[in-house]
């Protein structure tokens, strides 16, 4: 019986509520005998008791007028329910209009009246209502499905199981989502009512009614005792638990029960569970106790028909009276509904939406000295689960799609979700001119966010490239950052991730075989063979596919129908013509594979003789990733992809990926890769890592996506710290001038990384290379290098930034054989040069913690206005766009086009692409095209050799001397370290 | 207070039960008050009741001589308790020796009275305890960090909190595993004992204690009313709910109740919770009833200290007695211990490892005629989440790694969990010798493991070859099945899947930048320019990787000292001096681009003329293709990875990947992809795609460790079906002589794959083409033309699969085209041919349904003997292998070899290849080497035009004819109809 009963009593209509001085609250002091006649209420006798105690018998023509006054007293504290409930939902609605509050009922067969007072309730509220109607008869199978459907249904805010009682098995409830189970049902919601933390799950709605009829509600009770009588299972246990945790004593008593009478004539009120016919005997109670009376099942022809009655004057949320032999201060409570708590379901969902401080775990730090390799920090921190650190920053688990247990992408179906929260503010991490060794942009960002989210406790987010895997089995080793500012596990970051790069790989690379698979077929067929094959007769009709109606609206072409094309027009469709000289598309392989830089291909007899030279690149250089970091939705990638440029006709025309009609099939290909990467860091804090376009031909940050999920997450008051490749003078400006004017985002801050190191170098240092020891200057305090350093390089990278018009923070890397002085003038220059602050930063060796001074400047300095500035307007004609960026970036006195960047960009303006922002292809090693010119150089004029389009991604891309695209392997790679221990499982030699 | 007392309260001792004509059992009629002196258990005075109900006073001198008797009668009762706990736990080892039952406690602070007695009485019954001691004020983040590490340890069985109770948050007992939960303190426990279904969770083990107390546990309770007085919360609730559900009246009292007199003095057993110093006045009590003292305070210098001097004597389950003034029948359960629920978790957890016929929740299937599309065939299906489904065959959370929602790799440990299971059936779907339109093998085999599953209820997995990308673009579109036997979601299936694909191509590739790359620095460097590279001084120090040891090891030198190599120990050891011309390591792509085929690298100047001519395959025919497919172990792929020969140095030995020193960097990029994926049928069952290798030069079969776990998870009665590539000839011929000879697996039964088209061909009908229209002899009936290639093709394939011992079932897979006489004859035929059955399949057109035939001939088949034996011993020379093969399967008189192949078998045996077995490289259209001769050729002499060896695999490939490695794409690839919904996601045009 336990669950049956529990069931039935749960179908009672909720949820009255008397105010003590409601005028319906004399209603406690009195008895409303109801019959029943031909399906119509009737009330047939009755006697009230006054407030005082004393009791006092109705006039035997009670009748017809006690009826009136009945209903009016009815009326009365229904339309306050339903007043009260609908105002709930008003408010609910017009603080988040996009929210359709949606009550699911799962049912097996048609409906009953149970059902139609809850739909009634519904409506008279302005809930939505969906059914799912299994067979009467339906298999534990199909409920569960439907169930799991329900549970994954974001629209979905509270789901009612309106099943025979043998249906709800444990399977059956055990796959009921709690957070919607409004019915209260659950194990979970049960056991988090015993424990006494009701206030997360659910309670049972006929408990929440009989709770409201002891008058809880809105008060105290008075009552100091209360006894239930009968009944068994959830519903006592649960009514039990609510009225002794309100500080009122229960006692419990079975119908047989040798003290039953005692017990009743003790109590101050009287609930009465599962009685079916028992009946407590009316000399037995006081006159002063209420009895409340639970019928747990409702019995065709008697329950339902006082029910519709009521209904169909009133669709209530209230209680219904029931009729007892006694003349006691009796009520009832027939039916409960639902509704009430899904409102409260959508308002904890909608609460769960808002900004709020994360109540992130953070992984504890414990650093050691000296620090040891950053496989081995990174192997010692066990990760959190994903889908814990995601439920830790708000997102649902319907927008996570895991890869193992500690990577995850992201659905874009978050930003809808969020947009109307406020965004958060914007970091961006640049950096001075780098030495050859890097001067850790990407530690910084992670240390910031670890001191940002671990230790000052506010939101943030750090957005990462994800690397070429090439260098890591080269010469670079992991992009994780290091020492104890990592992301973890870096051997994940590093290999593979999820997958986004093989999938740019894959993409490009059937480009690349369409188009000389195209060539061929059009240089061995005639242009009716071509014809027939690419619109062929399939079960007798030929039809165009929808990419190839696009290109016939390129070409002019209106025509739907194959066959009424003309000859020219056939000619035209069929041919792309492509000039093997003038295909601008690589291959590409994310492998430091040198030999691949200049190849020739079509060199097998099958390919009768179409050989051409072309080449691989490294995949990030591919046009597809900077698509993807550009893209803002998928639509945009997808049309981004259709207008990427492969070549040129032999007519001089450009020919696209559409026009190869492979751009769909690519956006197949990539329809993963658009959604951004969650782990975390060392402390437990998230990042996501998306995109890592190549920072020399394309714009080397990443994603749009990733950032603007970013900011959402985090909120008002929260940070997301992105960075930008190379230098300020180059990552930076593209940041600004190529990311921000894609994303629409503002920048607040910017910090800019530097190190003794490198401003040593700036002052007039000699050169380092990677794997050569540091010469001495590097090692040992000389001032005046420093001095050198900061007062041109930083000072100019610093400067930088202030044209856009963001204020600077900048960050000073300390490694440890820098030295106080050293510090404390570096920190001092950089202020009297216009930063907003300096500080240094010891993450590397201390994680976070290291970082707190940094943090603090960041959020000091987010205060500060930002009048955030483009350095040129699109409009702005190609050359003078280059110039701008040559003399007011560069320090250039004037830039040089060489004949061949000339014609280029003749031909871009003619094609349309002159509006297009500019990518510059310069060496990150001097802010001039002279990688050994360091410092500030002055007084150069920029040759610009020759200039590329990605039509595609969205800029135009000057080369200024030669930029290499696939990196090679030294004599020694460092795949000689990596192994893998078969037992463990685990990585050595990733550094 | 709640949580506190509830805490209190399950840190009682655990269990004592009173059998009814137990000595032990008067005691519950007795009543011994116990005082405390010095911390030594004392007897204070007692009285006792006879079991008939009259008093009995003690003598005023019972003092020591009770004493002595109590501890008597005490011993006997906690003998009896550890030893029937300690019984259930030997038993428990015997079964599982390998299991080792654990308790985790995790406490804050030093061990305290509760854990010591815990512990001993986990000494006692032989359970091994790990304690995690955090700091008395840890965090509830640091609480929550060690609960998610004990959840996720399938090592521990049981987790015990002993944590104080403002530690015992919603958010801490929210993060421990219900399933380890052996207190029973989560919501989700507490509910399922409410609801009534404490099976599935623990109860807590003071409740336990006092229901055994009463007696039940090894009768029905003789009480037939019990009073709980005082108490709430969790613990009240918790035996209110055990006790009713026994089948007796319970009533609760508060300890102010004005009826507590009534009450007590009504019920047969009183239980006081939470009593304090509260007592029930003696004369309250009836003589003959039973009361029970649960005091929820332990009190420091009191109960600590009976506790202890009790247990110094004796570890123990039981309870203890508790003083009262009164001199009634009382006892008192003063703790009650978690280690008998560990057991009852650990046998939990042993039956849930066991073989049992899985709860597999199918999905509905309603197919409809005509037959959609793949895509919206499958598209029109809701997957099952993938961990539901691996939760229902019996895979463990820990095991399983999701990609997104529809796939999950799955851990090798699984097969050390499993090991003592025995394996299920192991059935091998082979074909005739197929048109080049295929013939379904894998439609077949997807329609019948639907059918054993969804249909028969047998528990049965497919394992399927992952298919290249490649062709999806090409022409042959997806390869998940088709109709309405198909793996979903087919796009995912086809594309990318989780990756394993893209690693191959990136170890593959990273094998050929290092071969290219070496060959460029030796040819430009000394040898000690080389050696200093290879071997550098870090900080002052040179050392060897061990990569390098081993192959100092390979060249006999024994020395680990990089300074003591004489100059020619140097150059042996830096110089691979690799032939250009005889480098047979390829790159791959998983794309048809046929222009790699022959290509020449290195043109680029930087590469200093060192070009050469080489080539792409696709990616499935990378060696490391094979090595996936046939690794048993993580080790085993290691291995076999460093062993794969790149090419031949100019002095003629082979070079092998461990030489160039990347096969350790190769075994981490393929870490992830040892693991099969798991995904599911249209129907819910459960399919392994796990390896592709090419059929034609590797053996073309999914992997050995897909099918080793597959048949561990069916267990006994269950059925794994696998697929091998092309014809019987060839694919079954591998899948018995390579295949099965890595695996140690042995085949039940062969399931021939048949088509009417096929058969008619194979009886003389003219030449079929992809794309190409259907000649009439296919499509009208021509019962002629089948009985020849019945007779010819089918009768052939039987055999050979004879050859190896195998029963056989033909499955013919019916065409709409199909006539009921050409069906009846091919049955017919096939069986007179030594089938052991042969069925028509209809699962194109109605899934799991139209297989219901075949899954019980296979059923039936695998009650037969199989006698597999393989067809040649390794140690026959290879030229005998090949014979063999040639004459025994193909029908060939004899075989030729080239002089090239002649010189290569030389090679191979002066190398010590000659003993790995053949996997021959012939066309997959006939039996013969000769694509258009059909049914079964005889009389031709078979020619082997070159040999070649995959070392590392393990196996040698004889190529017969040219075998393309480098599909290409059409005139019109499948990629014009392939397109993506920007807004749904929906992919559309894959086939």
């Amino acid at each position: 019986m336990k669950l049956a009963s529990f069931r039935s009593a749960c179908n009672s209509l909720r949820v009255y509520t008397s105010h003590p001085g409601s005028r319906f609250s004399g209603l406690f002091r009195r008895c409303f005998p109801v019959g029943i006649t031909n399906n119509r209420l009737a009330i047939r006798a009755g006697s009230a008791t006054t407030s005082s105690g004393t009791r006092s018998t109705l006039p035997a023509n009670f009748g017809k007028q006690c009826k009136e006054e009945l209903w009016s007293e009815y009326n009365y504290s229904v339309g306050e329910a339903v007043q009260r409930t609908k105002a709930a939902m008003v408010t609910l609605l017009r603080r988040n209009p996009e929210i359709q509050p949606l009550l699911a009922i799962l049912q097996a067969g048609e409906d009953d009246s149970i059902l139609e007072i809850n739909k009634k309730i519904a409506g008279k509220v302005g809930l939505n209502v969906t059914q799912i109607c299994l067979a009467t008869g339906c298999s534990e199978d199909e409920i569960v499905e439907e169930l799991l459907k329900l549970n994954n249904d974001p629209k979905v805010h509270g789901v009612y199981l309106h099943l025979p009682a043998a249906s709800l098995t444990s399977r059956v409830l055990g796959a009921l989502n709690p957070e919607k189970d409004v019915d209260g049902t659950t194990d979970l919601n049960m056991g988090r009512l015993v424990r006494g933390d009701a206030s997360e799950g659910f309670v049972p709605p006929v408990a929440g009614a009989v709770l409201d009829l002891l008058g809880k509600h809105d008060a105290p009770l008075k009552v100091k005792s209360v006894l239930l009588v009968g009944g068994e299972g959830p519903l006592r246990l649960a009514l039990q638990c609510l009225i002794e945790r309100s500080g009122v004593e229960v006692n419990t008593s079975h119908w047989n029960s040798k003290s039953l009478q005692t017990q009743v004539m003790q109590a101050d009120a009287v609930v009465l569970l599962g009685a079916g016919n028992m009946e407590v005997p009316p000399t037995w109670i006081r006159p002063e106790a209420l009895i409340i009376h639970c019928e747990p099942a409702l019995k065709p022809g008697v329950a339902t028909c006082v029910a519709f009655d009521l209904i169909n004057k009133q669709p209530h949320l209230s209680f219904l009276f029931w009729k007892t032999k006694s003349d006691h201060n009796c009520v009832g409570v027939k039916h409960a509904s639902v509704v009430f708590n899904v409102i409260h379901s959508c308002n904890r969902w909608i609460q769960n939406q808002q900004y709020r401080p994360w109540r992130l775990r953070s992984l504890k730090l414990l650093p050691l000295t000296p620090v040891p390799s950053d496989i081995e920090i990174s192997r010692a921190q066990t990760p959190k689960p994903v889908d814990q650190l995601a439920e830790e920053i708000g997102l649902l688990p319907e927008e996570l799609e895991a890869y193992g247990r500690n990577k995850a992408k992201v659905q874009l179906s978050l930003l809808d979700r969020l947009h109307s929260q406020p965004d958060g503010n914007y970091v961006l991490v640049a950096g001075i001119t780098p030495t050859p060794l890097g001067e850790g942009k990407s530690t910084v960002t992670i240390g910031l966010v670890q001191a940002l989210s671990a230790h000052l406790k506010l939101n943030s987010f750090a957005c990462l490239r994800q690397p070429s895997q090439g260098p890591t089995f080269g010469v670079k080793g992991g992009a994780a950052g290091g020492g104890y500012a990592q992301v973890i596990p870096m051997e994940e970051f590093n290999l593979h991730l999820t997958g986004d790069i093989h999938a740019i790989t894959a993409a490009n690379n059937l480009v690349a075989a369409a188009i000389d698979a195209r060539m061929l077929h059009e240089a061995t067929q005639s242009d009716k063979a071509l014809f027939n094959r690419l619109v062929p007769t399939v079960n007798g009709v030929r039809t165009f596919s929808p990419i190839q109606i696009s290109r016939l609206r390129r070409l002019g072409i209106s025509k739907t129908e194959p066959t009424s094309l003309t000859p020219q027009e056939v000619s035209a469709f069929v041919r792309l013509d492509l000039d093997p000289s003038k295909i601008t598309w690589q291959r590409v392989l994310d492998t430091n594979d040198r030999f691949l830089r200049k190849i020739t291909v079509g060199q097998a007899s099958t390919e009768k003789g179409q050989i051409r030279e072309t080449g691989f690149d490294i995949a990030v250089a591919s046009e597809i990733m900077a698509i993807l970091a550009l893209s803002d939705s998928l639509k945009d990638m997808k049309d981004r992809l259709a207008h990427m440029v492969v070549g040129t006709s032999r007519s001089g025309g450009p020919v696209t990926a559409e026009d190869l009609g492979v751009s769909g099939a690519v956006a197949v290909l990539m329809k993963d890769a658009i959604k951004p990467t969650l782990m975390q860091t060392l402390e437990g804090t998230p990042v996501f890592v998306h995109a890592g376009p190549f920072a020399n031909i394309a714009h080397g940050n990443s994603s749009v996506l990733a950032d603007k999920l970013a900011l959402k997450l985090v909120g008002r008051d929260g940070f997301v710290v992105t960075e930008a490749g190379f230098g300020a003078d180059i990552g930076m400006e593209k940041f600004f001038n190529i990311k921000c004017r894609a994303s629409g985002l503002r920048p607040n801050v910017v910090v800019l990384v530097a190190t003794v190191r490198a401003l040593k170098m700036h002052g007039g240092g000699p050169n380092v290379s990677a794997g050569a020891p540091l010469p001495r200057e590097y090692i040992n305090e000389n001032l005046s290098l420093v001095a050198g350093g900061c007062h041109s390089n930083l000072k100019k990278q610093i400067q930088i930034a202030h044209l856009f018009g963001v204020p600077v923070v900048v960050a000073l890397n300390v490694f440890k054989t820098d030295t106080r002085a050293e510090i404390d003038l570096v920190c001092q220059i950089a202020k009297t040069c216009g930063a907003s602050d300096a500080v240094p930063c010891h993450h590397w060796s201390q994680g976070g913690r290291g970082c707190l001074e940094l943090a603090q400047a960041v959020k000091e300095a987010t205060r500060r206005p930002s009048n955030f500035q483009f350095l040129y307007p699109t409009e702005m004609p190609i050359v003078e766009k280059i110039r701008t960026i040559a003399q007011k970036v560069y320090g250039a006195n004037d830039m040089e086009l060489s004949p061949e960047a000339k014609s280029k960009i003749d031909y871009y303006n003619q094609q349309g692409y002159g509006s297009l922002p500019i990518c510059m292809a310069k060496t990150h090693l001097s802010l001039s095209h002279m990688a050994d010119k360091k410092g500030a150089p002055t007084g150069f004029i920029l040759p610009i050799r020759d200039i590329r389009a990605s039509v595609g991604a969205g800029f135009i891309y000057p080369l200024v001397g030669t930029m290499s695209t696939m990196p090679g392997l030294p004599t020694r790679p460092c795949f000689y370290d990596i192994d893998l221990d078969p037992d463990t499982e685990e990585i050595t030699g990733l550094f």
